[in-house]
């Protein structure tokens, strides 16, 4: 049985600890924050867990093997070293790090101490992400032309990152798990509305040595919600649509053929249409999966599917999207700014 | 009663003949085009009208006063030029012409001899942009933020031009419409995914001298069909989708505002919601209206509300996103580029 | 090549006269109809036809082999029975007639004139309706269990029939084409809230010996167009909404299944949930389809399917519905009532 | 502090012992199942609740001051007359009771002892329901012509009511709540399509004395789950669509007018169409404010918006339903067959 400690009980803290108390071989021995408030409503929800109004006096717990932090992303790189040093296998709320940098270091230590190092890229853990990364991984889209997601809505504005950082790491978490090859450079271009405040929308665009090309369009002032992203093939097209209850993902039979044309139209491209279906998606939460795989990586020492290294990839697109952001799309190679940091 | 011409009778032809023949103050004289197919179909549809293999001929017929031009981009230039040097009224399909130098000739030409020059921006004659553009004016929305827009299918692929020249074109038009400013810079990206063949994807984003900002994301190769436009500003919102057949325009009462918010979230920022409402729309059809416009314009001898200097702006901005999309999103100013050529 | 006549040109005349003149083996000789503006329009748009103010000179004349009728209901017999006394192939708008009796009559003429009698049930000749055809012939869907309907829209009054021979109308069409079996009992209800016209909501429910049930819900009066039917069967189900310009039908692999349940639950039964997938519909015009089939049985004087017999079919359902309507649903079994005139 | 007891912890027990927890006033004290495992998932959720084996123990608590019932609906009247007779205030699950004859004894029983008795119609404590009240209420909607709701979706078989009982409950609640008149007339139909189980689709007629009509569409094996509800007046209509997040109703300025017609169409009648616009809605769980308004109206004896005479007005509904059911749609008059019974 292993021993879990949850620190932040924020937002997203107590969808954790909820998932804990839900999953089989681990028990939530802990729970962390400084808000009283926020310890009062762990205390009855959880009455069994210990609560901590320090997360040093958490990570000091014996009983604790785990750690999930769920605290503002400026202070996830102390508080996983901390634990990592503290012999804690450590599961970190996206993105991983507040900078790549940062990112290594937790990955060093955590290797050197043979701990497990997860990142919690929740949507790769959804049977929607996991069907279109089978989907991707069979090649029936044949070659792949690119991924345009859309991710907007009236979203609360974070005090420490903006929309890139907050949203986009979503989509970028999910093209780590579902593509074979990383991308070699970012256009990013993006405006903060409010006076003093962070990005609030933001369009990337990402170029792949094969030629596909990812975009994300990022935004925390739209009026309605929007979760859609379209995947595109030479053979089939895939639509994703998050919001759907149901029929999250449907798979298009249509694609680029050569054919004839009339006037003013290529005469040697045309297209093919044909039938669209929707698989049947398992709808268990995708938090208990992955809590799952975490318990499951630390009982064999397995790499988990979103390591510390799918963390610092993400962080390492973000910081080349920001570069490129304050240059209002000019290119940004991750290569070369990797080299210059 | 106003003679008019129409060359060209291949996608778009046939709608300006049909709302010529509806339209009153004005008499379909004659039909042209190289193809005897699209002649047959021509004359089958419109027997009253005369039918002409060469535009040349048709140009110089003396009972013909305005023109209307549908043909390649390529050639829009040439016919139009001809044309007016023929005094007669032109009408061009958009964009205007291939190049922001032919347009600024045709300009000079129709000013010259004291002719009526408009461009085919359809979409500027829809009652949905007519209402949205009454809004902004109105100065509902508070401060303008953005406008977002996707427009993309399973489109023919043209030999002549790319996506970005065939879709993002309409949404430049509405902009130059809508917006009291024009864009300083532009920055685009794009991909061309069929060996030989011309962009058949672009994300375009449009900087404004007052923190506005546009972007395009257009799509010849999207296996569904969209033409949704999100547009936010500080008080209002409105969604545009041009596929609903009744609820095109929905303003939406949300926006900014100042609160208070719980740890991790920017304490300063917050968001209002409230109503939506759906504005009844008129549903005449826009090409009537602009043809209406058009017969209007050359009897009084008014600018037309898309007159060559719209079709200037737009070729403009294309211009400059054609340079930017081939340095993958290297931003380029309008004005450095047009001091430049 | 088969001389057509056109009676009728208000509504629903000016698709057929438009069909006929691009339909292959006919020509479009004259259009009748007593309104002088009328038949402006349609010496407009068809300047080669002949057009007449009494539709009994249309009938007389000699060039004319097939006579469309596109006239109010009641009109429907006189016309279409003078048209076969005439000779001609007679080809009527839904409903047939207005009475089962008037039905047997056309039908007893054209058999004995060795005439195409065919009625205009527009919706059987959709690739939608011969793709479900096709599916619940194929017995993919099991036991047949329901087809429930609904079709309201904001609709025009008509004068001289209520809502169910304007829109139920369609259904039973469908419902005679698709199954195998004739309903035996109608129970209908209904409402006609505007004071002194007729019913402008009603709802029909149709019993099959075999134990299946359709249910029909029509209405003038709603503020939104509906037209889904949902069909359900022991092994799949079918969503068909006519409003989708390219889904139009969704095949869901669903039913019920035999297994265990909880408490409160019936542990006999359970359901089985599958992929949906969206088979790709030919977008040809119905009516275009419907007309070759015409021309078609005219040339080889074959049985349309939608013949004079379906026509019967349909009126005498309508009787049926009519009757129950009339006494807030009491079921009325065909035969009886069929029986009784 | 009320003390709540929790009889039957099986669907919807967990929803409200839940709620119970959450509100103020009154407190979780007992959950009664016979069903071992039911209990252990009611421990492990409510540690501080005492849990019996044995409703008769439950109700012989003197902590406990008002029970809430969610058992199978056969075992409602005895368990409800069992706690009023125990001097317990009691909410008990939709329907009420078995018979009108039954929830007849539980009213006089509770008014005899001035206790609360209140049936579950959740759904009247919606914000959605309740502003579609306040709209008809204020009369908006001018005359109110249909209430029509379709309500269906893949659903488990009950064992012992069929799914009239089941869904069509939920509409007879909130026309109860939002008209101020009660059905004088009920034709149904509906089938059972596994053998020896009940009916499991339906179709409701209700007649009103001012000549408004309500009809019910339910089934527990549509392919799709949809929840909507067309309610149209001669000056306004709503759309209320439970299944959408955000706007549930959407209110169209739209209706019918005298105007001219052409041919073929009533030339007195015509229709009138406006804008359209979804008020903001709470999203507050209705469950929540039903719990508060128990509690509040035992503490001031208040008698609640769903009282036993709601529940009895639903139950004599249903069992007029049942009794056209069983004749095909034959219309059953309210007042006769509760003269009858």
């Amino acid at each position: 049985m292993i021993g879990i400690g949850v620190i932040g009980y924020g937002y997203w803290g107590p969808n954790l600890a909820r998932c804990v108390a839900d999953t089989d071989g681990c028990a939530l021995v802990g729970i962390a924050d400084s808000s009283p408030a926020a310890l009062m409503r762990a205390g009855k929800r959880h009455p069994s867990a210990k609560l901590y109004d320090s997360w040093r006096d958490l990570i000091a717990d014996p009983r604790i093997d785990a750690v999930l932090i769920a605290t503002p992303v400026s202070t996830h790189f102390d508080l996983a070293l901390n634990a990592l040093r503290a012999r804690k296998h450590v599961l970190v709320e996206k993105p991983i790090t507040a900078t790549s940098e940062e990112a290594r270091i937790l990955i060093d230590v955590a290797s050197h101490h043979r701990l497990v190092l997860m990142v919690d890229h929740t949507f790769v853990y959804t049977s929607a992400v996991q069907k279109i990364s089978d989907i991707i991984g069979s090649g029936d889209l044949g070659d792949l032309f690119y991924y345009d997601s859309t991710r907007v809505n009236l979203g609360l504005f974070q005090r420490d990152v903006n929309v890139i950082w907050d949203l986009a790491v979503h989509d970028l978490s999910i093209l780590d798990f579902v593509l074979a090859e990383r991308p070699v450079a970012v256009s990013a271009s993006g405006a903060g509305h409010i006076r003093g405040s962070l990005e609030n929308m933001a369009h990337l665009t990402l170029f792949y040595p094969g030629g596909a090309v990812a975009h994300l369009n990022v935004n925390w002032l739209a009026p309605v919600k929007v979760r859609q992203t379209l995947i595109g093939g030479s053979r089939r097209m895939i639509v994703y649509n998050d919001l759907d209850p149901i029929e999250k993902i449907k798979i298009y039979d249509r694609g680029v053929t050569v054919g004839d044309g009339h006037e003013d139209i290529d005469p040697r491209v045309s297209y093919r249409t044909g039938d669209m279906w929707a698989p049947q998606l398992s709808v268990k939460e995708a938090l208990l999966t992955e809590l799952e795989h975490f318990v499951d990586c630390i009982e064999t020492r397995a790499t988990p599917i979103t390591s510390g290294a799918s963390g610092l990839h993400v962080v390492e697109t973000l910081e080349c999207a920001m570069a490129s952001l304050r240059q209002r799309g000019h290119p940004v190679e991750i290569e070369a700014l990797m080299r210059a940091s």
